[in-house]
């Protein structure tokens, strides 16, 4: 059996070249050597999003339509949506009854984003984060799982519910491994390029916004005449030249180090990089847009799919605990 | 429609005396008037038994039995279990996205549970028990709930839950009622009759086992004559005459505290009436014990009848969130 891997995101805007660098193109080259699962994560969404859920519904088709336009392959990935699976919840609540509050409070990310969130309070949901993506990566038995750093120290909590889980009932479910995507920086200079910073390029941009925004994206401040040298790995357009043509990146540092390359310049050299990374993605879009309700059709058929393997995994899981009552009874 | 009312036990161990005039004695008569739900919380039973479930499938049926002895009707009552109810699941993680961690840290029944069990960390699961409770109650609409007074914070906080979930989607959830049944001594004269502390009379006590735990009991241990003057209200075995024949209790108190009346003869009175009460539920259990499959089936049945109210209520939650996004496709 094909070792499978599971990736997502969570439905609340469209994706950008952020999630390209990060996760969507490793998911892209991952469809060919494993079986692949991609969540549209609408339920992880509601955790930030709940009282505004309208958002992840006008989101859900829009992020389908990012997969497929990146290459993601129905053929070869199975696009689901987390919240059609119940199973998933379920194991949320299994895996609650042993998991303690404290290792939630002390995992690095439940910290630093409840600290960035400014609140002493949390909400409950939020703290069980963990366990929820515990909860997706086993219903499915996945063992790789293309992450931003910043989800490490979630793959490691999984791992030691998994084995906690294994311990306690039987050897059933399976220990992830991460696998780590690059992050990219955002057109304002920012370490994190984020739709909700307002610094991102959509997938879905029009070569003509792509440019708007690189024209406004941050360069070298430094460099006031087109030949003073400039500073290029303090700069964001250097960034997206080593993450997207990283076989010139070493002349683009170069030439811009020496004062021999222009800003101007330099951002039409990506700007072209960009179009010939987009074009065919808009292409790719087009055409699953235009025939009515395929999108549809891709997410019905995948989430059966998984719904079909998270029964599975879920008659598994109540055997282990011993709260299969009637199994007996059914086989007879 | 009939209000529907919801009961249930954590099925850990069979039921006693204690549970018959909390909450069975109630329920027998509920279920008259009122559409009735009895639950059989096994995946509740996992919040402390999650490292020996074998207690929970071990006890499932005698529970069941425990219910039908006592005259819960499998005709006016819907027997269901817990874990064969995944959303109760869903509703848990969607409530779980609004409720705020210090509002189940400050309900008062986890805290001084959380103060018996003597730490200061506590499992995830645990905290939750309120959000699960609440889970319980309105994926079956139950507006009525006969509970002990200790689970009063936990409706308390379920129907905070309703009106947040009303407010922020749509109004479809029932806020509930508390109906608190009398809590009975156990024979240690601790407050409280519990299985795990050992003081309880189980409802499948032959009369050999009820005489021999009375013969146990405390009584007002300042008597050492038979004719000495007892003190009624500080016994247990009062306790049971009020509990179990209130129309004599008056007279035993009167006769206790005038001392005509010894403790020996005054648990014969009281072990007279347990029979009384006890011998139809023995006779009943045994009728349902002796077809084979039968309560599997009462089992069976219920579950399946509060599956199907649970999956209506699943599809006016995803259409009130707003995440019901192939309505329209499945009705076209
Ligand atoms: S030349 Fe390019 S890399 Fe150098 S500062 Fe300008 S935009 Fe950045
Ligand atoms: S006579 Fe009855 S009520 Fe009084 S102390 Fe004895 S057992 Fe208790």
């Amino acid at each position: 059996m094909k070792e499978r891997v599971l990736t997502g995101d969570r439905v609340t805007g469209k994706l950008h070249l952020g999630h390209y660098t990060g996760s969507l193109r490793n998911r892209v080259s991952l469809q060919e050597q494993y079986e692949s699962f991609v969540m549209l994560a609408d339920v992880q969404a509601l955790t930030t999003h709940f009282d505004h859920p309208e958002l992840i519904k006008a989101n859900l088709r829009e992020v389908a339509l990012d997969y497929l336009s990146v290459g993601i392959d129905p053929a070869k990935s199975t696009l689901f949506i987390q919240s059609m699976i119940p199973e998933i919840a379920e194991l949320i609540v299994y895996f609650s009854m042993f998991v303690t509050v404290n290792s939630l409070r002390h995992n690095p990310t439940i910290k630093s984003e409840a600290k960035q969130r400014g609140s002493t309070d949390m909400y409950y949901g939020f703290l069980g984060y963990p366990v929820s993506q515990a909860a997706d990566i086993t219903f499915c038995k996945a063992t790789l799982i293309p992450v931003g750093e910043d989800q490490l120290p979630h793959i490691e909590q999984t791992r030691k519910i998994v084995r906690r889980f294994n311990d306690l009932y039987a050897p059933i479910l399976l220990e992830p491994k991460a696998l780590v995507g690059p992050r990219l920086e955002g057109i304002d200079g920012n370490h994190k390029m984020s739709k909700s910073l307002g610094n991102a390029i959509l997938l879905d941009s029009s070569q003509k916004e792509v440019e708007e925004k690189l024209k406004k994206a941050k360069t070298d401040p430094s460099r006031v005449h087109k030949n003073d040298p400039g500073h290029p790995d303090i700069c964001p357009i250097y960034g997206y030249h080593a993450a997207f043509q990283p076989d010139i990146a070493a002349d683009i540092h170069k030439a811009c180090s020496e004062g021999q390359l222009g800003c101007a310049d330099c951002k039409g050299k990506i700007a072209n990089t960009l179009h010939e990374l987009l074009e065919p993605m808009r292409e790719r879009r087009q055409v699953y847009k235009s025939k009515p309700g395929y999108v549809d059709e891709i997410l019905l058929a995948g989430t059966g799919k998984a719904q079909a393997i998270a029964k599975e995994t879920m008659r598994e899981v109540r055997e282990a605990i011993g709260i299969n009552y009637f199994e007996d009874m059914i086989t007879r």
